[in-house]
């Protein structure tokens, strides 16, 4: 079973046993829940594309540990073009689903962990290479969505993990036994977590021999004990209870977010990565951000692709997609777009082959593809919001629209081209909205902008990166200055 | 009782019969519903404020038709320095509610219908001017809150009104009586109607002789028989309805918008403004939305102070207010804000006397100003989305907060510095998704591109005033070009 | 002779023993030499324009101090209305020059010099605002031009005027007298000085105690003992000496740039405005780039005119004005270009009295307009070099254009659209690349960048005077955050 | 001599009978002329890094028609790889010039004429393919230096080449012989051609039918008869001869742009790719312009890396290096370089082989880098004006600092920090002027904006490109529409 269907994953996540809380109650039911369902529906759409033949080059490779066929999502690169090629599968399930699909997070945290483990044992003889390649060969085998959680609340950013008052701001080891260590905190933002089957969890910042308890790194089963998650709010997420699918905008797919608690959860010596080793936690935190960073060049794109064929269809409906000021933006959308785009793929396309043997992104490119992510995707917001027009949000309900009193008038005053029906050209609209302000908002612009770290992050590794240095050099050759 | 206190105000609302339609429902008490109380909340701060002596100066005029004291959102404009208070006075009003307010179109309704008809009259020897003096009257006397209701639904953007499909795509009249005329139609996008005492009905665009019928312009009360609502959904709306004030980011203030169907309406003869003289229609769009265009360097200037502020709260409260990076966003959102500002004082000062003697804005700038409403919004909420960080869109619920069980963890995980509760630093980071995603999204970001005329109207307007030929002179002259 | 005519002026510094240096010579003819004219023609035309009546209510005021009419550049503004109108005055004279007519920074210095020494003398009993006074009755009476000279060349940015290795990096008092001091030191970028009768020196940064040697301000004349100024090199100065006036683009008009020396000059008291008092020089220094900021919303904007213009020429002049991409980007400069007039505008209609009588920009708006002006007119430059084509920097000579040989192949390759001749084409081409890269470029981009403060001298003061405290205020009520 | 050094290549340029003129005269040693040489040396630098073993990699490849090792301006490419090294070389080149080394348009006219033969060929059984072949093969035995040239004058912009008024305004075939053709017109904007031993001529837009004798494509020597240049002028060239290295910023290198002149020149028969098929020559202009949008993604980027390290440089003698501003806009400028660069290498690794066999880039995405090639460098430009200071464009001459009496002055004044010359710090703000304003500026700006195509170009190859109807589709999916 290198590969589960759709179903079969939707069945898998059954089984578990997740303490998840939402507006003050457990969800007894967390496959079914109406709130969190379409973000089960994005993870199941990389198993059903992976069953599908016509994508098999973009969604399957070969495994590297145990040469079978697996899903993408938990494979270890092996080369530039499987760099690229994650980026275009990336693209793909943004298309698929106009959301965020999670599953990349723990792919880019394994390739990260697995090269990060291998020079950690090579300076300290430890083992936490073999642990690793022992859990992911797991993962490969049952096609196990993984999560990567690394952002702790942080609490005051002014300080270091230990110098908080509350040492419990960063997630860190309480208790060291001989066959394992206790774990308490935190971690915030987890996207895919409430869908995956396992977590690796990783330290959020560099840090100095004083966190030594916080350099800690693992991976657990999602419902180990001691583990529950409280259901973020995003906008508009309570219209999905409302039996009216069209206000929704994207009826199907959806992301969540969640708090995950640690409380006191005890991880086995196997499981673990990282374990004080302190020097090592930036190098960890670099190279999962430097992939994740990379992954935001393909996934945003894919929703991009959706909302800017919206935006095209809405200017269709309203019959001027003629009109050289709307052909013009829609081109702007898709340069921005593409841009994006290019700035994941040559990321990937100069990567190079750690000391473990895979393949690791240009750091530099890697973070200026994300710098890109946290402004275009809000032009492209903003330039959706032009072409549609007002009605994205003052269109009446869909209730509206089915009741019998009201809603011939609503179908007869907010119809636009005669060719398309008043219900197709609110869909339209709810879609961009949904992508503007809504649920996938939520995906398309606030995680565009922090996810795999906030701006100032991407911009004080390109300061790393730039070598300013050689650039003076450049221009004192040119200029014939000698010092 | 030329000025109404609040209260009093909120009852005189009572004693309309409005038909209001949402979710398929009639509304049956307009005044106390929780989703659309909000929005009458912030019209009610335009009466509350006229009460204050400190804003005496700008909540208050002498009127020009009466000598009395009235509110200054009935007033008819006799200076540049009452066009400069009036975007003073929206820029107070936006910090009082961070939503919109509402009153300020039948402001710019009636100033632009008092100078046109002024001249359609002298043209015509109509008495239209007459006619709206005296509901002008009875507006300031009675402290009315006046809608102007202008945007047609305009189905098929490629067709002129007559040539639509459907003839009532544009609001016209459909019977001719001795006393008045019936109307049929619809007006879109109707932010203030529902919390308004009357209406100033006007044409959406310019007309040539075959719009004749839907060159018409009205004032009508917005109970009149045949005018029924029906409200517009807005992201998060029914998060009002949950009991959890706090997860609306602001608990008091916020919008509406409304589809308003005029199903034969009749209006008699000397409520009319405008009935045929289709020349006149593009002149009192024009002026109307000159003058709309300049509210907005007002109104959205103070919303954009309250997003301000909550980021530059979110920062202190995240304990990271003194990164230099955070500090220069914040002194860049004040720069957008203020650049918009400048531009609704610009075009304030720079203001003419018309025919009928009161001042309209200078009306290259007016649209200058709004050109730029539609752009640096979207940058200030970008950069508020950045500095806030991620919880914005991952927090849990108020009812999580509240929790006996889950609330300790939420309190204790998502507290950010010592010196500041949990439930405050959630509380603005709410209000910044409010602004940025949520309800007041749309009158923040939607409402700025589309209010007052969507972009590509700016821009045909701008290009009719900017007296390119004189410019190209100018460019001979230098270059001493002789043709 | 309260007014002089254009040519009176041009008599008037042929009377003056400027010591000016370029290209390694003194400068003997100053007023007729090819690389100044240019600039000195500027400073006339504010002459020329005060003397046509059609421009008189723009170009001339009533004096403060006299009673008599003046030249608006020697004006104390006495209202709101004089400071816009000196913004549009400034407008006007871009338009007319298409360069830096120089003549502000006089008039800046003076207002900002007028209540400061006011203040001073409030304080300490001085004479300073006497001795001002009595020198400014002297320019208005013989209308002279007078220039503002501030910033010192500072050498190491980051040491204080006291802590500089060299002492002379910032002008100051090396020697006081019973009937005055001697200064040394240098002022950079002077513009006018070499155009100017008088000069008014100011400390360029606020001071503390140990600094106060460099607290010094005071009047003299620009051909005083121990001044000499060295001229700057332009882009495409020495085009100018070529006898080719067309390529220069501008064949009359241009800016200059002079590093003045003052090498041991004796200042009398009654020319001293201000000596020691170090907590008025950042009153002093922040008045004036006040005053400097809001002329740039007025100069600036007037050569963004000519070039715009010029733009729309090539336009036409390449057959392709009717492309709707040209259009929109026309349309596009001419809304930058008129956003930094309303800045202008604003910061002056809302201006306020000072304690001295004369009235003040308001200061945060005026940091707003120039922030502005340090980007819009780079992205007009853009824009402009898009429409214009490669051939503004690809075209032949002037030469080659009329060479009997080459000459008629240059004609008739380069010929756009059939109407216009070759040389027109061209004419406007190089005006374009007189504004773009050229001379004027220096004025239009990198002064607009520089000039009264680089752009994060106005960020600072958005900063302070934007208050953020009150904004966090704003948003705890509406979010009910209680502290 | 597959490869020869710079200075055999210098030799081999005095051999060639180039007819240039130059402000009216004919230019008699073209390669020793003062304001030609850079642009020699420019080229040259493409010689002499080839001769480097660190370099090989990058400057040389095995050639694909004899398996001689050749320099890779002259190689068709073979691969991704091939395509992405090319992008490399010419970064490269850009920081070891600072200017336009010329070298690229003949490597992609020749691999855009390479596929487009072979497929015209194809077609109607011609031999351009091998006659191109021939060519290239010679062109790499001797390591010639080939020019392309494409841009025709083009007169009125509004009409096609057959219905200009004058029949020259493109190149077209005034003659056909039984053993060639005569062909006249002229190329403007012909950067390499003086330094160039060969051409490639291209028709510059698609065509119709009745543009039959404007469809041609051929080689010839750049000295063959009828053919003459008439070089362009650009900002500050003439500084070049006043023997002050200093003050042209780049004394070494630089480019060139001529109007070339084809007055009736004989093609015989072998040298012609391409005579008439008209519907071939909107494929030859796509592939041409693909790869030469793809080619500014190297070398502007490398010119980027000089005048960031010169802006750096600048901050460091100034001594604010250390001011957080100063660090985020030397990170802004990098950020915006490597997205330049990232666009480059993403439009080569997603490279396709042509049927021809060798590859050809991404169309849309090569587009894409040149569309923010047309604004980033602007940008980059206005942070390296923002951090260099006033001086830049004030500064006096070489001479004045060279000069016995007024050096001294200059050299105390215009000192930075104690650690660093003056003259270093001239130097390098000279070298900002030359980038930003002077003769490099013509290549690092307006060759941006309109080389390879002007931006309205790339966005309608965008729009052509970017599938808008299969976007549509993925939004009816996810909206769950169905028409």
């Amino acid at each position: 079973m290198a590969l589960m269907t759709g179903e079969q994953y939707i069945e898998s996540m059954r089984k578990l046993n997740l303490q998840v809380y939402m507006f003050g109650k457990k969800v007894e039911n967390v496959v079914d829940d109406p709130i969190l369902r379409p973000s089960l529906n994005s993870v199941r759409m990389t198993y059903d594309l992976a069953q599908k033949p016509e994508y098999e080059d973009l969604m399957t490779a070969t495994s590297s540990l145990t040469g079978e066929k697996i899903n993408r999502f938990t494979h270890i690169h092996q080369s530039t073009q499987d760099l690229m090629n994650k980026v275009k599968m990336q693209r793909l399930l943004g298309q698929k689903t106009a959301a965020c699909f999670q599953r990349c997070v723990g792919m880019d945290a394994s390739n990260a962990v697995f090269s990060t483990t291998y020079e950690i044992d090579q300076k300290y003889g430890t083992h936490y290479h073999e642990n690793f390649k022992k859990f992911l060969t797991r993962v490969q085998q049952n096609d196990f969505t993984v999560d990567g959680a690394m952002t702790d609340p942080k609490g005051d950013r002014s300080k270091a993990p230990h110098a908080q008052d509350d040492p419990d701001m960063y997630l860190h080891v309480v208790e060291r036994r001989p066959d394992g260590v206790v774990v308490r905190g935190a971690k915030a933002h987890q996207t895919g977590f409430i869908n995956s089957h396992e977590v690796i969890v990783m330290p959020t910042i560099s840090m100095r021999e004083a966190d030594k308890d916080y350099a800690i790194s693992f991976c657990c089963p999602t419902d180990a004990e001691g583990i529950f998650m409280i259901v973020g709010r995003q906008s508009c997420d309570t219209r999905k209870l409302e039996g009216a699918p069209m206000d929704t905008g994207n009826p199907e797919f959806g992301g969540t977010e969640a708090l995950v608690i640690f409380d006191n959860v005890f991880i086995p010596n196997d499981q673990i990565f990282l374990n004080g080793e302190v020097e090592f936690a930036g190098m960890m935190v670099e190279r999962f951000a430097g992939y994740h960073r990379q992954s935001y060049g393909g996934c945003k794109v894919g929703v991009g692709d959706v909302l800017i064929g919206a935006a095209a269809l809405a200017a269709d409906y309203n019959g001027c997609s003629s009109a050289s000021h709307i052909k013009d933006k829609i081109i702007e959308m898709q340069h921005l777009n593409e841009t994006l785009f290019g700035c994941g793929i040559a990321c990937s396309a100069l990567g190079t082959k750690t000391k473990a043997g895979n393949y690791l992104i240009d750091m530099l490119l890697a973070n200026v593809c994300k710098q890109n992510v946290t402004r275009f995707p809000y032009e492209i917001v903003r330039l959706a919001e032009d072409i549609a027009g007002g009605l994205v949000v003052t269109a009446p309900s869909e209730i509206d629209l089915r009741d019998s009193k009201i809603g011939p008038y609503v179908d007869k005053y907010l119809k636009g081209i005669s060719a398309v029906s008043t219900e197709n050209r609110l869909k339209v609209l709810r879609l961009i909205e949904n992508l503007c302000l809504g649920t996938a908002a939520v995906g398309y612009r606030t995680e565009s902008m922090h996810g795999a770290g906030s701006p100032q992050a991407q911009r004080i590794m390109i300061s790393r990166q730039g070598n300013l240095e050689m650039k003076k050099n450049l221009a004192k050759a040119i200029a014939h200055i000698e010092e």
